[in-house]
């Protein structure tokens, strides 16, 4: 395991050392992690919660941290000292893997002592804020796609290695089958794809030798890249040759691969020439430069693509390079009371939601998702009476659903006591299936890539009355 | 050290087998990598060669990667048992790290049997596609900045661990001053920055109090974060009673931080605020979304803000998260002689340079980087003669440098030999002060943010003649 201890910002280190100077080692706080609301983001995928957990349960400053810390010559023998045994203790409430989430949400609630919480601030956000950008990336992506098999090969284009390693992770969760990413398939059991490069083809004197030198070593996994130096007129030719050459020698040839020029042009015609000569059932795949934008713009184009591999813009995020994951201190415990927090903005969307709180999904009477509730963790709910569900700002848009005619799903569990993970460990596989059974409890309208529905993520009314009434005392008060 | 050997798509995997069986082991091949021109690429500073050697260095299939690959069903035994004992034996030529690069130069080039060359080209690739960009969006930002002070502090936003620690390390190299990332500043000897958040100002009953606190813990170090509640009635005014508090107990205030709302009025205001109060040497730093665009635009508008911290746009590359950088055949080691190898497109510019390269840049008489010229390693130069500089793609283009008029320097040299490193290793300092000298070797013409001028990159006569006949060559013949 990886030391990611000092992954932090400095000022969580200069902040912890003046809750130390101040004797606050005890005082007890609630900080929420959520995304803010953004025109790309509508509909996300939490991932990372996994290495979230890693990270907490192996935070240990070891000798050499001690030791850098102390040449930077800002903290004192006492705390430094304090450090050595340091540890994360604290609670952690979550949202699973794979679950739907939408902006404002807290997908993560730390409760700690305010130096543990503040030192994890930095990790938690990097880690969560990546891996549900990727995961949500992916599920767009694989949206586009519909049925068809949709493999990550990013990581040559990936920002360094663990976007790579963690991004194919969360490219899964995102509904990926496949990747090209030999560390990812090692660490995740995740499944590896991958054929031959355009220098296996410069290597020989001829575009069908280097096809035969393939298939001669995977005779019943051939999948032949034929754009190196005419797609139309060399390539394909070539592969049909090729699967020729199979098929006589008792093999089935498996597919193409096009890697650039018009890929709706090129396919369709590509697609004829295989059915043609009898190969209907080998497989196109198609790469270069893809995203869920483009994969639509192809099938409406009726271009014939039956597996899409799509690298730079899945593995970076491409147009949205970053999640505004953000952590906001909500509660802090005073006198065995949790005294709810909230920051003021001027932009009212931008004023946090204060209290020690949990996220509620509403499902409808078809199971399908209706809404989610944000609310503070002291309420409860009956399902047996009727819900009211009021929009987080404008009070006067409520909506009250009648018993019977809905459910409810509590999101936010407790994932980890005393510092400690609460429960199994699952796998990546189950992981997945659980997001992909959450991406089906969504309605097409709210999953399209283009103008989806707003979802309505509302707030409880003990949590709506907590939040207006402390804006209204702020606003009433000298600070 | 991280093993990283299987930091691979497995298509490298999959080739490599093939050219085993093949009976190629011994075939020595040359690969290129270099970035493809894009709107957004025109200066970059290339970053990334530590961390390649490292990887090269290191590159070893252990038991569990043996047993990993063993459970693919893929490889035979033999093969299994020729990776046991792999390692990369090749020669590496590169641009140091700091180097201004441009698109189409061989920023870097293996020399090695096929199965290394291939084993290697996605790690590599991803390395110098990240660290580059990074870097180059860093000399953007902080020739934006100027004279001024630019803080990285994008590690909540990074695409990972990996993406802050080597992002941290690229921004520095492209010239930022600090980083808030602790680890990156142990692993490096990065110099550190930090102050305080919200939740710290939140977590006092009064704004006044909790810069208080810190001013006690930080006497001489208070830059308070005045932004939480409202930056010009109760942010900036508390400052100032802080640091009457901090003056009067001898000590001298830092200056404030703003995060948000519209810095140019804001630090306009703050300034004069604290110039009345007798604070006109005390710093006001300023983020939130900044990057080279927003800091041009501010400073256009005469926003006072001396330091300026950066986080999102930079540590992703923001509207540009990946560099295009891309690893292609160049030549084959055929009977002892080097074949030189092309790559057609029907895009002209996308067709790659044959034959084993190297790279020169050419100096005017008062030492600016006038143009780069790609030429073959085998062509020499005497500056005592003239010196043609011809268009990659226009042939009518065409400069002719008198001797004297111009020097030389070859940037394109030995980095490693046999699998190990030549020469001594370069501390980031050396490397950022290198990296500053050449920044510094062009005119701020290229360098500018908008409509840059595109700085010339030829071709020399040999290498010209070269492509021209092979390109003329292949049309001619079917493949």
């Amino acid at each position: 395991m990886r030391n990611l201890t000092l992954l932090t910002d400095f000022y969580e280190l200069t902040m912890m050392y003046g809750y130390f100077k101040q004797k606050k080692t005890d005082e007890v706080v609630v900080f929420d992690v959520f995304f803010r609301r953004n025109a790309l983001i509508t509909y996300s995928v939490s991932a990372g919660l996994e290495q979230v957990i890693d990270y907490l349960e192996n935070i240990n400053f070891n000798d050499d941290d001690i030791k850098y810390l102390e040449s930077l010559n800002t903290f004192d023998g006492e705390f430094l000292e304090f450090l050595r045994n340091f540890k994360f203790t604290g609670q952690v409430y979550a949202v699973k893997e794979g679950t739907v989430v939408f902006p404002d949400e807290p997908v993560l609630i730390i409760k700690s002592n305010v130096l543990e919480a503040q030192l994890v601030e930095t990790a938690i956000l990097n880690i969560l804020n990546h891996q549900t950008l990727i995961a949500s990336k992916a599920a767009k992506v694989c949206y586009a796609a519909g049925d068809d098999a949709v493999m990550e090969f990013g990581l040559r284009r990936a920002q360094g290695p663990d976007a790579g390693i963690y991004g194919t992770r969360a490219s899964v969760i995102g509904g990926c089958g496949s990747t090209s990413n030999v560390l990812a398939g090692q660490m995740f059991g995740i499944k590896l794809s991958g054929t031959q490069a355009h220098s296996w083809i410069m290597g020989f004197s001829s575009e069908l030798e280097a096809f035969k030198a393939y298939a001669d070593v995977y005779p019943d996994a051939t999948l032949l890249l034929v754009d190196t130096y005419d797609t139309l007129k060399s390539g394909v030719p070539n592969a049909i040759k090729c699967f020729d050459y199979l098929v006589e020698r008792g093999h089935r040839p498996v597919g193409i691969r096009i890697d650039s020029g018009d890929l709706a042009y090129l396919t369709k015609q590509a697609r004829k020439m295989l059915d043609d000569a009898g190969y209907d059932y080998v497989k196109i795949c198609a790469s270069g430069d893809l995203d869920d934008k483009l994969i639509m713009s192809l099938k409406a184009q009726g271009a014939r693509i039956d597996v899409w591999g799509v690298g730079t813009k899945l593995i970076t995020g491409g147009e949205m390079p970053a999640l505004g994951g953000v952590y906001k201190l909500a509660a802090a415990l005073e006198n065995g009371k949790f005294i709810p927090k909230i920051k003021l903005s001027d932009n009212s969307i931008k004023t946090t939601n204060p209290g020690f709180k949990t996220l509620y999904r509403v499902y409808d009477k078809d199971g399908m998702a209706f809404a989610d509730l944000i609310a503070l963790r002291e309420e409860s709910f009956d399902t047996q009476k009727p819900l009211t569900l009021t929009h987080p700002t404008e009070r006067w848009k409520s909506i009250t659903l009648e018993p019977g005619e809905y459910t409810l799903r509590e999101l936010s569990v407790l994932i980890m006591d005393k510092g400690k993970r609460v429960g199994k460990k699952p796998t990546l596989e189950e992981i997945c299936s659980y997001a992909r059974a959450e991406r089906e409890s969504f309605w097409d309208e709210y999953r399209r890539i283009d103008n989806p529905h707003i979802y309505k993520v509302d707030l409880s009314d003990g949590l709506y009355e907590l939040k207006d009434s402390m804006i209204k005392k702020i606003r009433n008060t000298k600070v």
